[in-house]
């Protein structure tokens, strides 16, 4: 017999708004299983490899917003998970996890599939539960469903995040054939409801006064896309002449002022050029910032204040410069602000200094690739301009996320993902795979081959949705290592840092029935686009083969181009 | 610059008997990765995936019995780890675990590839570490000495086991170019001797005129090959006429007095049957214990006493009946005991009673295969009785490893390995890869598809050695499942239970250059096996494609033939 209680977990996820479970195969787990497939309104997919289906989860509640739910069965399967767990934690996505496991008697009684999975992800949840086992006294029958309740909402709260819940199970796993399985549709939910911090009358008057006359940078990290949140930045950051600086992964690349090619220009180091672009006040938001010369630029300076606004929970002092933290959602903060103080001659230059930088160095590019050879930086920017739009760009760590934050982004409606929370190429291809079962746009992955073979097990299941699209930057190794000085430097370089491996994805393609194209030209790339990005009936792959050692060539011929544009 | 501390690392773990690291690619763990590949006495190899590289390093410390080295760079990389090191932690394998890190000033300031690493694999390692990231003072050069020395001294201390050396450094992490490279010599050594407790006169005194005229039963759990244990255990159990079980993964199959096929016949209820089965002391040693029906039997017994030998570590009371535990080796207490008492007429019946069972439960299997269609039970049975000698055996969780300890083992010369620490499907490929690079001997992996499947990434590597023999029972899914009633029974069996997946390792093994056969008949696999077995320069796969209809009915028929020899 099943317990009521754990029938109806199913049931309070789908009350307080769960509509997705990714599942994976296990006894142990049968009682959540059953519960989560059978119930009507719960989506329920189940995936074999338990670190695809973390980072699957990850991407349906990255796309929707709203926590999914991951069961899995004993043992190490739960450690499965741990990588995808972290990216969560630190990209700040809710998500329930549910791990079965042995009753806490039989623990460490050498069993099969038995670990120590009581906090299990340590501090990479924002909180970890225990189930009881023995669920006859009405209290505890209360204890699982407040559990369950508490953890929802403990995910969802600002900042979300995932929540761990470790539930163990006496036997039988599997209801008899004439066993009743029936959600209780009245059972108690308790839900969390979050209110919008405000500034006071004073604060407004305060910050105000504060920023009038001066030269004020915003800096946009990490976030979805908000569309009221632009609306007020733009309004704001006119009225006071702001440049917006915003890596590909802010979703700001619609915004006013907007500066998206500070990683290429701010590698000079002159310092007239860097005085002008100094500000008096940094304001920013969001969460991780890609480029790696603003980062300097940045600590280096000599500014007044730094202001974070962030409605909740802790702050990162990216910059070594934070002098105040405003609890209040950013665009509550600009919508507030942007009557009161308003931008001078002083702030219009300061802003033209910016825009001016960002132009020259967007100029770049061209001049760049123009009759070189053909290299996957020039392949990216020729991606960057030709995706579809109303389209989701998923960018995977290690170089895609660096060349597509050096080129930047003009089409407003794409919205951009990269697992920046930990920065691991380890669950890229799943990841986009779970957004795109999250929506019917087309979902394009960018990704070097070390993070696709990594995480080829992505496709291993039966739910590979038609509107995904990858695009592997094929150089066989991890090309990244080529192009810092260090590790060039070493006789190590191609078998212990780069890692020269020889695959292609043509074999994994057909394996798993999904269309192909490759190419090692421009010529090819630019007339593969339109077929490859079409709707189809299958996910799609291209494969484009570049030389490493092209690469490296162009990539420095940019940034020596950057240099000599600003006449250093 | 690289820290002169850093690189002695190496030193101390080559003079303290290691020589294998496996290391994944970045650059915050370069330091680590340049001491290891530079010491001329460590073999290093780079794995893309660490979670591949965790299982690799594990098989290569199973088969030499001295730690291996992992070593990865900073973020969600060290959590890729975690299924290996669990398995490590519960199958008692000794590993020395270095993650780099952040320092830790950097930790939660939204840095890339950036983790709380501190204490991440919770309890499942025997002990966690931190190396200081300031290393000027004296104090702090010989602070790294030492954890590295009392690191390594805990990682094979008994029960040996996995620790974790949390390393945090600072650029730069490469050495420029006229940078001197050298190990020191005579660096700091501290070893840890262990010395072998004995059984005092009074203790042997009082064990053997406990023993002396009792129904004796002994049950070996899993363990790596004992010659001295077995030849101890030999003339304790013939002169006391102890019955010895041994599960396949006990490596006591060549035990006189073995009894292997317990989980066969202890299916059999019959109260008769099993009073004359029943001990009057129990003694055990060793790891996990697989048969199911051995486990129920002894939970059912009303026995006297159940002794169990171990010299240090926890201890599970697996059949709820310990009541001693005798902190010595098992061999040193077979030795000290066996002049001292010695069997009877009645010992003399008890053990007839086992070995008839066991002998009559061995006739079982060819009833049950004969006039029948081929199934994944017969493909094992064969397969058991084909092994070259002097190989090594891998069994895979889920059905491979449970197939065998029916069948059994005779060959001596074969050594047996699985990963029952934590029972899990996700590294068995890797960690036969491993054993393998670490022998000469044939090294066969037999597997299922779900497992196969799930470690695909074992062979996305440079070192895919030539004596590695993999064997897919290939029924296209979980078919544990199929085999339980509980989920049988449900009509989610297909899709959540067994996960349906159609691939077949054909592809895989075109993609990674392996040797493949498959086959699907008897006829086939006989023909097959000796070239298949047969030395040669490439890693073989030998896929068998069975139906999992058919093997439900063979199970199903083996277990009611089982009742019917016993006239149940």
């Amino acid at each position: 017999m099943i317990l009521q209680s754990i029938i109806n977990i199913a049931e309070i996820c789908s009350q307080k708004g769960i509509s997705e479970a990714i599942l994976s195969p296990g006894s142990r787990c049968a009682p959540l299983t059953l519960a989560f497939v059978r119930h009507p309104k719960i989506n329920t997919r189940t995936i074999g490899d338990e670190r695809s289906a973390g980072f699957i989860g990850l991407g349906l509640a990255l796309k929707s917003k709203t926590p999914t739910v991951l069961v899995c069965t004993s043992g190490s399967a739960a450690y499965n998970y741990a990588p995808a767990v972290a990216e969560a934690y630190f990209q700040q996505i809710p998500m329930v996890i549910f791990t079965a496991d042995r009753p806490p008697e039989w623990i460490d009684q050498l069993d099969g599939q038995t670990i120590r999975q009581q906090q299990i992800y340590g501090r990479h949840v924002k909180k970890s539960y225990e189930l009881p086992v023995d669920q006859e006294h009405p209290d505890a029958q209360w204890h699982v469903n407040r559990i369950v309740n508490e953890a929802i909402n403990e995910s969802k709260s600002f900042p979300p995040g995932p929540v761990h819940i470790n539930a163990p199970f006496r036997e039988p796993f599997y209801p008899s054939t004439d066993e009743a399985f029936k959600f209780d549709q009245d059972i108690r939910i308790f839900e969390e409801e979050s209110c919008t911090a405000k500034l006071s009358e004073s604060q407004i008057e305060l910050f105000s006064k504060k920023l009038g006359n001066k030269r004020i940078l915003i800096l946009a990290g990490q976030d979805t896309l908000n569309i009221k949140l632009l609306e007020h930045l733009n309004e704001f950051s006119q009225k006071h002449h702001v440049p917006v600086i915003g890596d590909v992964i802010s979703n700001c690349h619609s915004a006013d002022n907007i500066i998206q090619h500070q990683d290429a220009f701010l590698a000079v180091r002159s310092n007239d050029f860097r005085k002008n672009l100094s500000p008096d006040i940094l304001i920013t938001f969001g969460k991780s910032v890609i480029s790696k010369q603003l980062k300097i630029f940045l600590r280096e300076l000599d500014i007044d204040e730094h202001w974070h606004l962030q409605i909740a929970g802790e702050v990162a002092d990216t910059f070594q410069q934070l002098t105040k933290i405003i609890r209040v959602a950013p665009e509550v903060f600009f919508q507030e602000i942007k009557s009161k103080s308003s931008g001078n001659e002083a702030s219009h230059t300061y802003l033209m200094h910016w825009k001016q930088s960002n132009e020259t160095a967007g100029k770049t590019f061209s001049e760049t690739f123009f009759n070189q050879e053909f290299s996957e930086f020039e392949a990216v920017k020729e991606l960057m301009s030709t995706l579809p739009s109303n389209s989701d760009l998923h960018l995977a760590n290690s170089m895609p996320v660096r060349y597509a934050n050096y080129v930047g982004l003009k089409d407003k409606s794409i919205e951009v993902y990269a697992n920046r929370g930990t920065s691991g190429i380890d669950g890229s291809n799943s990841t986009a795979l779970g957004t795109a079962l999250g929506t019917k746009r087309i979902t394009t992955l960018i990704t070097g081959d070390m993070a696709f073979f990594y995480d080829r097990n992505a496709f291993w299941n039966n739910y590979i949705p038609a509107n995904l699209r990858i695009v592997i930057l094929n150089n066989h190794g991890g090309g990244i290592f080529g192009l810092i000085k260090g590790p060039s430097q070493q006789p190590e370089l191609a078998e212990y840092f780069e890692t020269e491996q020889p695959l292609f994805a043509e074999s994994l393609s057909k394996e798993y029935g999904l269309d192909y194209y490759h190419c090692k030209t421009r010529g090819e790339l630019i007339s593969y686009l339109p077929s490859f990005f079409k709707m189809g009936t299958k996910a799609k792959i291209l494969e484009i083969e570049t030389d490493k050692n092209i690469n490296k060539r162009i990539f420095a011929t940019f940034k020596s181009n950057i240099q000599k544009t600003y006449g250093v």
